[in-house]
């Protein structure tokens, strides 16, 4: 076991800054109307769907990656999802197991350097850091979009 | 002195990734066209030069809060700023601030519970975790913006 320098988060408060944020993407995706959901996109860019399935192709296959050193290549699923219903089915499995594997990591875990999905070799708590703001970035861009569509999104800050 | 919890992430850590998003958002200002930066907006939400003015009201103001332990109210510059130019002097400065002030937080401090602007009372980690957040949040409202006006934005992992 290595000597950690003193640090400012526990895992567990940072699993519960993650799920609130998952929580927040989740209500996202219930307030758009089906067809947006699917469909609506500005300048080029994804619609919502494409942005979800890019979420749960990174956070649990992420971390049950890290904790069975598994280095296989990110791949969104190859099931197409048609309905919002079957994104939020899959949203709240992905939620138990983000925990499930989180749960299984010791807390130097998180300074050792593992390879994510073959490619990105960073330390764990990096690469923790970057699936959550990858989620925030990209849903930031959920929240123009209903915006655009005349939809009151939730406030931020609702976790 | 508390006993502290184990814990996932130091101090110098979470600022050197926090000023990571800070020089991808100063990026994200250089790009944007000058009228754009000012006037450029979907469904009603702000330009970006309103959402910056807010990251600056937010970010160096919040850290010397913090460590003065001052809680006067959020309060965006009450002087106009009418140049990119200007709000890209005034980022730096911020830049400059939050490290000085960062630097003045032990360990401790982060577990803290403080009143930020007088309003957000929590623990200084979730403060500070708000501020980078929402910055993220924000900008990824910008990389909108830069598509739908045709640009081509720096890439979100690009710190």
């Amino acid at each position: 076991m290595k000597t950690l320098a003193a640090q400012v988060i526990t895992p567990e408060d940072l699993l519960n800054h993650w799920q609130g944020h998952r929580a927040l993407t989740r209500r996202i995706i219930e307030v758009f109307p089906d067809k947006d959901f699917f469909e609506f996109s500005i300048g080029g860019m994804r619609p919502f769907a494409k942005l979800v399935d890019e979420f749960l192709a990174m956070g649990a296959p992420a971390m049950k990656g890290i904790v069975t050193k598994d280095t296989a290549p990110f791949a969104e699923a190859s099931e197409n999802l048609i309905f919002k219903a079957q994104y939020l089915e899959k949203w709240d499995e992905a939620t138990a197991e983000i925990t499930k594997y989180w749960q299984q990591l010791t807390i130097e875990d998180f300074n050792e350097t593992f390879n994510l999905f073959g490619q990105y070799n960073f330390p764990v708590i990096q690469n923790v850091l970057y699936l959550i703001d990858n989620e925030i970035h990209h849903r930031g861009q959920g929240y123009v979009y209903l915006r655009a569509l005349n939809i009151e999104p939730p406030f931020f800050w609702e976790r």
